[in-house]
C-alpha cells in the first residue's frame, strides 16, 4: 500500500466472493510501477465477440489512456483490458501518448488481441512520465497465469489509498436464462505529491451488442457513479467500462442489440445494482470519511433540478464539517438549497434527518425532539431528506463527511 | 465574542484609524440579542439626500432583511442603517418578516426617518426567531449617541465568529474636490450550530445619484466581492451596502448622475482598492485561515471563462489542502482547470506558484528547483498563476487554505 491508512469505519464487513464468469479471466502482477512489494498491473482477458461500452471523466484535461479508450470504443469491440497503479499517465503530454501506445502494443503482443481492442486505464501519480516497458514480460506471464476466478487478485492490483477493495455481483435473468454481472472499482485518493482516480470495471456473460450495452451503461451510471461525491473534485483519469462477453448465448441467450428491448428489464435492474453497490464502496472508502450520507431532494421543478439542489448539499463543506460533528445542522441545508441556483422558496422548504423533521415551511419545526435527533447523528449512515414542495422532481445523491483525517491526507503537512 | 478563536495570523498589524465622514454618524449598543458582555447593534444615521446602492447574495433562500433591503432600494435613498449581529433572522418565515418590519418601525421612531428609508441586515444565528423588541429603547440611545468617528465601534458590533475588525478608507478627487470612501465589513463565520453572514457597508460623501451609484457598485464587487471564496457556501444574508451622502457638495464637489461620466475615474479606482481591502480582509479571517491564496488565469477563451476557472482551483478542496500541506501540488490545479468545464488544453497549460513556473505544456517543467518552490510554499500568501494559452481571457480570485482548523470549527465536534 502506498498509505498506511487504517481500514475506512465504513468498509464492509465481508468481501464478496464472485464466482467465474464465463468469457473473461484475470491476473495481477508486479511491475515495479511505484509501489514495492504489491501488484501493480492487472490484465483482463476477454473472449473473442465481447463488446465493450463506457463512461469517461467529463474532465477538460483527461489523461492519455482516456483518450485512448475513448477512440477505441468507437470499435464496440474489446478483447483484453490492462490496468496499472501507480502512475496515472496524465499531463504527461506526448510521453503520455506514447507510453499508451508501447502498452497497448506490449499487451497485444503478449495476447495476441489486436491493438484497438486492447483498454487501458491507469491509477496513481499524475505528471511524471509512465515508464510503459516495465510492463514487457509481465504482461505476458499474466497472459499465461490467467484464470477465472481471480477477481480479488485483480481488485487489489488497482488500489492506491483505498483500504479496502470492492467488488459486487448480482444475477439476473434474460428471456429465462440466467446471466451475471460481476465488477470492481477503486475510489479516489492521494499519493503525495499527486492524484489518483476512480476507475470502475464490470464484465457480464449476457449477450449485448455495444450500441445498446452503451445505452444501458449511460444510463445507469447517472443514477450511480453520476451520484456519488467525496470532495467535488473531479479526476482527470475517472474510467468506468462494462464489457459483455456474450458467453451466456451458449447457454441459450439471446443476442440483443437493441437497449429498450424489454428482455432487458432484469438485467437493467441488476446493473443498477451492481454499479451502485460500487459507488457505495467508493464512498464509503473516501478520504477520512466516518459517515455515509445519502441526501434525497423531492419536490424540485425537475429531476434535474432534484439533482442539483442534491449535489450542492453533499458538496457543501458546511454541511459536510457538521456531519462530521454530528450536528443535525439544518440551517446549513438551507444555505446548500439556496446556493444551488435551482428555484426554492424557502416558506415551502422541509428537512429530516434519519426521518426526523427539523424544519417545516420555512421555520424549525418546533415539535422535533433534539435528543433523538442527536442519537440519529451518531449513526454510520445519515439519511437526510429535503422537499422543496414545489413540483414533482426527485433525485437521491451519496456523499461522506467531511474531517479532519481528509484535511490530514490531502494535506501532506510535508513541511 | 460567540467564538474563542485565537488571532488570524494572516490578521493585518494594526487597524486604520478612519477619520469622520461628513453626513454619517455610528453609535454602537448591547441588545443582548445573543452575546452577553458585547455589543450587538449599530446604528448608522444618514443626512437628509443620502443615495444609496446595493448587492446581496444569489441565494434563492435569502433572508427577510436582504428581501426588505432589495425592496427599498428602489427608492434610493437612505436615512438609517441598523445591523444586529447573534441573530441572522434567515429562514424565519413570517415571524422573520414580522421581526424586520418591526425593527424598521423602531429605528424610525428612534431617528425620525421614514421607515422606508431604513435598511436592515443582521448576522448569527439561522432558523430561530429575532426577538426585535430586544432593540426598543436601544435605537433611541444610539440615535442620540451617534458619533462622527465611531467607526471601529461599528465595526466590532457586527462581528461574529471573525476574528479582528475589518475597516479601509479611500481618498479620490472628484473635478477637482476631495472625497472620502471608507467601509467595514465582516467575514462568514460559524456560531453553532448555525452559519452566518458576510456583509459590508461602504460610505462616501460624493455626491453620486442612485442610479449611477448602483452601477458603480454592481462593476467594482465583480473584481473584489465576487471574486473571494473561503469555502464555496453561499451565505443566505450575503449584504453589501454603499451610501453616499453628498456632504462633499458642500465643498464644491458636482452632483453625479451619471456611471459614465469621466469625473469619476478616480472615485472608481479608490472604490475598486476599498472594496477588494475589505473583501481581502474577509478571505485573511476565512475559518481555520492560515495562508492567504491569489490565483490568477490567463490565455482564457473569455475574462468569463478565465474567472469559472480561477474559482474551480479556488474552490478545490484538494488545491486547498494542498497549499495548507504547503505542497506545490500541480497536479490539482491540472484536476481543478479540468473539471471547471471551460475550454483547456492540457498541452498548453503552464502553471506557476510564486512565480516559479512547476508545469508547461502540459509537462513538468524539467528546469524547475523544488526548493525554491519549497521556500516559496511555506510564505502567508501564495500566488498561483495559471495560463492556458488559448486566448486573451484575464481573471483573478482570492482564497485561504483549507486546514484541519476549518473543519474543527465548523464541525463542532459538540457529541
Amino acid at each position: 500500500m502506498a498509505h498506511d491508512a487504517p481500514l475506512s469505519p465504513l468498509a464492509p464487513t465481508t468481501t464478496p466472493d464472485i464466482p467465474p464468469l464465463e468469457g473473461v479471466r484475470f491476473a495481477a502482477g508486479a511491475a515495479g510501477v511505484r509501489y514495492p512489494g504489491r501488484t501493480d498491473v492487472m490484465l483482463a482477458l476477454l473472449d473473442e465477440g465481447t463488446s465493450v461500452a463506457g463512461v469517461f471523466t467529463r474532465s477538460k484535461c483527461p489523461s492519455a489512456p482516456v483518450d485512448w479508450c475513448r477512440a477505441r470504443l468507437k470499435g464496440g469491440k474489446a478483447r483484453a483490458l490492462v490496468v496499472n497503479s501507480g502512475n496515472a499517465n496524465a499531463f504527461t503530454g506526448k510521453t503520455g501518448v506514447e507510453a499508451v501506445k508501447f502498452s497497448a502494443k506490449l499487451a497485444a503482443a503478449a495476447t495476441g488481441a489486436p491493438e484497438n481492442r486492447i483498454f487501458l486505464a491507469s491509477t496513481g501519480v499524475i505528471g511524471e512520465p509512465l515508464d510503459a516497458s516495465k510492463f514487457d514480460g509481465v504482461l505476458e506471464t499474466l497472459a499465461q497465469e490467467a484464470r477465472a476466478d481471480a477477481w480479488l487478485d485483480a481488485a487489489r492490483a488497482i488500489m492506491t489509498t483505498d483500504t479496502f477493495p470492492k467488488l459486487a455481483t448480482r444475477k439476473a435473468t434474460i428471456d429465462g436464462v440466467d446471466v451475471t454481472i460481476s465488477g470492481f472499482a477503486k475510489g479516489a485518493g492521494m499519493i503525495a505529491p499527486n492524484m489518483a482516480t476512480m476507475l470502475a470495471f464490470a464484465f457480464t456473460d449476457a449477450a449485448i451488442g455495444a450500441e445498446a450495452l452503451q445505452k444501458l451503461l449511460s444510463k445507469s451510471v447517472r443514477g450511480s457513479f453520476n451520484a456519488i461525491t467525496v470532495d467535488s473534485d473531479t479526476s482527470t483519469s475517472d474510467t468506468l467500462l462494462l464489457f459483455a462477453t456474450g458467453a451466456a448465448k451458449k447457454r441459450g441467450a439471446p443476442k440483443i442489440d437493441n437497449a429498450s428491448d424489454r428482455r432487458l428489464a432484469d438485467f437493467r435492474k441488476a446493473l443498477d445494482s451492481l454499479l451502485l453497490d460500487l459507488a457505495h464502496q467508493v464512498v464509503k472508502d473516501g478520504e477520512g470519511a466516518r459517515k455515509f450520507v445519502e441526501v434525497t431532494v423531492t419536490g424540485a421543478e425537475s429531476a434535474k433540478a432534484a439533482k442539483r439542489v442534491a449535489l450542492s448539499i453533499a458538496n457543501s463543506p458546511l454541511v459536510k464539517t457538521a456531519i462530521a460533528g454530528e450536528d443535525a445542522n439544518w440551517g446549513r441545508i438551507v444555505m446548500a438549497v439556496g446556493k444551488a441556483g435551482e428555484k426554492a422558496d424557502r416558506d415551502r422548504l422541509s428537512i429530516w434527518f434519519g426521518g426526523v423533521r427539523v424544519a417545516h415551511k420555512g421555520l424549525r419545526d418546533p415539535s422535533y425532539d433534539e435528543t433523538q435527533v442527536s442519537q440519529i447523528m451518531k449513526r454510520d449512515e445519515i439519511v437526510i431528506n429535503v422537499d422543496l414542495a414545489l413540483g414533482k422532481g426527485v433525485a437521491t445523491v451519496w456523499t461522506c463527511d467531511l474531517t479532519k483525517e481528509y484535511v490530514a491526507i490531502n494535506g501532506d503537512y510535508r513541511s
